[in-house]
């Protein structure tokens, strides 16, 4: 196995970006079902993906496989958590103590790869003080010092739509490296900042459009 | 405006599917603000998108807008909710009434755009009963007749992984066109069932991911 360094690298398209958490779903799946090497054809399919299509991916980020012999499940699975940074840790600050904040911060898999919830914000007095997922909801006023006090990699923004700018606000100046935002707003963060969006909504007018043009082609 | 019929098409790309959603998102803003007309350059910018892109993906369903006037918000919002299915109620059933389940029975929006849950479905002695955005959550038990009685168009599973799967065929017997899937497993549904998923892990780990390689070049 050959690692690239990103020099070697024109760019990463954002739809390797896309595939790479999916492959590491497939393949810790594989792991836990001890696993130990699959065809690149099996693999493949299980992931419903062309062998090129795993193949060009990977090549992005050094070579993986050995013709005939197929994949290491676990050495590629390690691989992929390096490239995706699982490796490292991530602690993260949560804003917004509904229902979905909730679901969040309860999330198990998250803690199991990395990433840390070490702060639960809102602005609801019946809310503050209350323990979520281990840990003591704080007042969003309270977030600028925090993040001062303590920064983290990821701010999570799960408010109503219309405060969730003023939080990414408050999160960016906080100095946080990504946004996961999940309120149903356009944010806008500085460049050095890396946003991602969890639209649900558009994902439930995605599924809405394909009913409605079930039967017609998809490229 | 000149609408086209689906026999004019050759296919519709899934990353159309994927930005017709965040261009209804835009322009249910704009028209809230009572905006009545913007110039494809002005939509492009607060889309994120060039002003070829958006004519091309509308291109597809007809032909909108004019040269030198832009684009009327509110005669494009309307399209798109029509193209997007948005015009048709669709009622939808939801199983598995933890924090992720109650976030979205609670969501506004859904209802707002003809999307409505009418039955809760969850295995908890505990849930059963309870009152979750004004709909009484049903034993899982009975979610194969309650479809059978009273089919509907979408069936939402928000339960753990290990029984994901199981939900889907109760729900694709029962005659759901489309399931909409918060549980981090891979479903296999019939041919003539759509399956949309929110991997909600899998966008962590995107946002990791161009976290630790921000700073190479995206294509």
């Amino acid at each position: 196995m050959t690692r690239r360094t990103p020099k070697d690298r024109e760019g990463i398209p954002l739809a390797v970006i896309k595939r790479l958490p999916i492959y590491y779903r497939h393949l810790t799946e594989l792991s836990d079902k001890e696993v130990e090497r699959i065809s690149s054809r099996e693999l493949a399919e299980k992931i419903g993906v062309t062998q090129s299509q795993i193949r060009q991916d990977l090549s992005l980020f050094g070579s993986f496989g050995q013709q005939g012999y197929g994949y290491r499940v676990d050495e590629l699975r390690i691989e992929i958590e390096r490239i995706l940074g699982l490796d490292r840790r991530a602690d993260m600050v949560l804003v917004g103590a509904g229902h979905l904040g909730r679901a969040l911060a309860n999330y198990p898999n998250f803690k199991k790869r990395g990433f840390n919830i070490i702060a639960i914000f809102d602005c609801s007095p019946e809310v503050i003080g209350q323990i979520i997922g281990g840990v003591r909801v704080q007042d969003v006023q309270e977030l600028e010092d925090s993040l001062l006090r303590r920064p983290v990699k990821i701010g999570i923004i799960t408010t109503p739509e219309d405060v969730a700018q003023g939080i990414a606000d408050v999160l960016a100046k906080g100095g946080v490296e990504g946004i996961w935002n999940f309120a149903p707003a356009t944010l806008r963060v500085p460049d050095d900042v890396v946003l991602e969006n969890v639209h649900v909504g558009e994902s439930l007018m995605a599924l809405s459009f394909k009913i409605e043009h079930k039967g017609e082609l998809y490229k």
